[in-house]
C-alpha cells in the first residue's frame, strides 16, 4: 500500500480531517440562541468569573485537548515549521477522537525559542482541559514540558517522550515474561538519546532497571564524555555512567536492545553479541534498526517495531487516548510517573499469554482506551 | 423567558456547545489510519513544506476561524478574564457553525498587554484560516487589530467593531430610504466612542457622511478637548471636530441618533430636540438608551435596538458568518473597507420595501449568509 499517495488523496478529498459540530443537535430556536449566546450566556460567564473551577462544567474544555507543536521535529522529517506540522497535529486530533472520543484542536506555533513557546502556550492554556505537546525537538522539549507542568493547572504531556515510553515498557513487561526474565536484572542498551530515548530510560529506571547503557551519535553516554549537554548530563543518574566506548561495546551481553535511532543500525552480527535469546525493540520509522525476520534468525526471542505490518507494533495510540481520557474524566491535574507505570502495566495486562508475535495489544483492541483511562486517577 | 436560567441549564446539560468530529465518516481501517497519520501524513507535511500556500488544500484551515479574546470586555460585563470569556467565544463558534458552516475554535488568552496579545496571536496564527477578535477592550483593540492585519497573511476582523458597523450601516441605508433622507446630508450623533462607536463613525464617514458628532462620557468629542487619548484624537478627522458641549447640544437637530452607551440615556425630551421624524438606533444591551415605544411616541420615525424581542435588531450574526464564509471561500486575505460597505449594502438589499418595523433582515433569513459571502471577493 502506497500510504503517501493515499494520504495526499484523502487529505485533498476531505479538505482536512476534522470539523466542528454542535453538541445540541436539536433545532436552535430564538430562545436557545439567546441562551447559548448573548444575552443568556452572560450568566454563564459570571458563574465562571465567580468560580473559575466551573469552567469545565459549562464549556467544552471538559473534553478538550490542545495538540501543540512548533513543527521542529515532525515525524522523522525534521524541522519543517508550523504549517507543515498542521496535518500531523490534525491527524493526532483525529486519533484522539477516533480512539477515545476526546475533542482535540491542533495548534501550530510560529515561534521557536523555548521561552517563546512556553509563553505562548501559557497564554492560550485557559482554552483547554489538557495539553499534548507533539513533535517538538529535543533538547528544548524537556525544558518546555517541565516549565509548563510546573506552571499550569491542567495536564501537560509530551507524547513523543512519555507515550512512547509507556508502550515500550508495556511491551517489555510481556517480553520479560515470555523470556523468563526479571526486568530489574536485565542489561538494557538504548540507542538514541533524544525525546523518546530519554523518556524510555527514565521510565525503565523508575520501573527498577539499573543496568542501562545509553548510546548517542557519538558513542556510549557516560561520565567520561566531555561533550554532553545539560540534558544528557542529567541523564547520567539514570544510566550506567561508568561506561564508555562504541555501540558494539554497549550491545555486548545486553538482554534488551531498544533502538530509537536509524534504519539498519543493528546488524545480525551485533545481535549475536547480545545475551542469549535477546529482546529487540527496533523502533526507527519507517525502516527499523533491523528487520524482524533478520533479528529472529540471528537469535532474537522477540522483536517489536514501530510498524503496523509486523507483529508487536509500538504505537502511541495505545497510550495517549486513554491517558487523556482518564485525566479529563477523573479531574487529574498532572500526569505523574506513577500514572505512566500504571498505564504500562494496564496495557501489558491486556495480553494474557504473551507470545513472540503478541507482547503488545493491538491499537484496534477496543478495551485499550478504557483500560488505560481507568488507571489515570 | 429567563435566558440566564435557560443558559445555565443548557450549558450544564450539554457540557458546552461545540465538539469535534471527523470529516471522513466511513470506517477508519488500518490503511486510512496509516494515511491520516504516520507514516502517510508525512507526505502531506512535505507537500506543505514545499508549498505553504497548500495548507488550506490539505488541512481544516480552509474552513477554520480562531475566535480569540482576552476577556477584557465580555459583553457588557467588563473585564472578567479569559476563563469567563470562554462561554461567549464558544457561543460565537456555535453561531459560526450554525449560520455559515464555518468551523470555529475559541481561544482565550491569559495575557493582557497589547504587545503580548499581538505576539501570542501571531504565534498561533498558522493554525487558522482567519481570525475573529472578540470582546477585547478599547482602546487596545484598535492597536491589536491594526498590527495583526498588517503582519498576518490571513483575514483578521474585530467583530465588535466592524460587524456592528456593517449591520448599523445596513439598517441606516433602509432607514434613510424609509424617511426620504440622503445619508450623506444627515446629521449623526454617535453616543459612545469605544470599539463599536468608533467603527460606526469610520464606516459612516466612508459611506459619505460628513456631519457626525461624537459624544463620550465627558461630552462632545472635539478639537477643543485636552483630555483625548491617541485613538480619540485620530477620530477627529472623521467627525465634526469643531463641536463642543453636552449631549443635548450634540443631539439638537440630529437626523440620526446612534447609541452604544447605556440604558435610558435618551429621554423623550431629547428626542424632541432632534430633527423631525428622526432615526434612532438605541443599541445598549440588554436595556437600550430608549425603549422603542417611548421613542416612537416622542416622534421617532424608526427605531432599532440590539434586542431580539423588538423589531429591527442590530445583530452581528447578520454580518460575521457571511463575511468569514466569503473570505475563506474566495481566498480573501484582508477584509477591507470596501468589503464592509459591500456587506452593508448587500444586507440592506435583502429588505425590498423597508417599513418602520423592518429595516434590517432577520438573522433567521436563510439568504443572509450567502448574500453577504457573495460580496467578499
Amino acid at each position: 500500500m502506497d500510504y503517501n499517495k493515499l494520504a495526499l488523496e484523502l487529505h485533498e478529498k476531505y479538505k482536512g480531517k476534522i470539523t466542528t459540530s454542535l453538541r445540541d443537535q436539536e433545532e436552535l430556536d430564538r430562545d436557545k440562541l439567546s441562551s447559548y449566546y448573548s444575552p443568556g450566556v452572560g450568566a454563564v460567564s459570571q458563574a465562571i468569573a465567580e468560580n473559575p473551577a466551573d469552567l469545565p462544567k459549562y464549556t467544552w474544555t471538559n473534553n478538550l485537548v490542545g495538540v501543540i507543536s512548533d513543527g521542529s521535529a515532525i515525524l522523522g522529517l525534521g524541522d519543517l515549521g508550523p504549517k507543515a506540522a498542521m496535518p500531523v497535529m490534525e491527524g493526532k486530533a483525529l486519533l484522539f477522537k477516533h480512539f477515545a472520543n476526546v475533542d482535540a484542536v491542533p495548534v501550530v506555533l510560529d515561534v521557536h525559542e523555548p521561552e517563546e513557546i512556553i509563553a505562548t502556550i501559557k497564554a492560550i492554556a485557559p482554552s483547554f482541559g489538557a495539553i499534548n505537546l507533539e513533535d517538538i525537538a529535543a533538547p528544548k522539549c524537556f525544558e518546555i514540558e517541565e516549565h509548563l507542568k510546573a506552571e499550569l493547572d491542567i495536564p501537560v504531556f509530551h507524547d513523543d517522550q512519555h507515550g512512547t515510553a509507556v508502550v515500550v515498557l508495556a511491551g517489555l513487561i510481556n517480553a520479560a515474561k515470555l523470556t523468563g526474565r526479571n526486568l530489574a536484572d536485565c542489561k538494557f542498551v538504548v540507542i538514541g538519546a533524544g525525546a523518546a530515548g530519554t523518556a524510555i530510560i527514565k521510565l525503565l529506571h523508575l520501573y527498577g532497571a539499573r543496568n542501562i547503557v545509553a548510546v548517542d551519535s557519538r558513542g556510549i553516554v557516560g561520565s567520561s564524555r566531555t561533550d554532553l549537554n545539560a540534558e544528557k548530563t542529567a541523564l547520567l543518574e539514570y544510566i550506567d555512567a561508568s561506561q564508555a566506548g562504541s555501540i558494539e561495546d554497549a550491545i555486548t551481553d545486553a538482554d534488551v536492545f531498544i533502538g530509537v535511532s536509524r534504519a539498519g543500525l543493528l546488524t545480525p552480527e551485533l545481535v549475536q553479541k547480545m545475551a542469549e535469546h535477546p529482546i529487540i525493540f527496533a523502533l526507527a520509522n519507517p525502516v527499523p534498526e533491523i528487520m524482524p525476520d533478520v533479528a529472529r534468525q540471528a537469535g532474537a526471542a522477540v522483536v517489536a517495531t514501530g510498524r503496523s505490518d509486523f507483529p508487536n507494533q509500538v504505537n502511541n495510540s495505545l497510550a495517549f487516548p486513554g491517558i487523556f481520557r482518564g485525566a479529563l474524566d477523573n479531574g487529574v491535574k498532572k500526569i505523574t510517573d506513577q500514572h505512566k507505570l500504571a498505564a504500562a502495566e494496564a496495557l501489558a495486562g491486556l495480553v494474557e499469554n504473551p507470545t513472540a508475535d503478541e507482547i503488545i495489544p493491538s491499537p484496534f483492541d477496543e478495551r485499550v482506551p478504557s483500560t488505560v483511562a481507568a488507571v489515570i486517577q
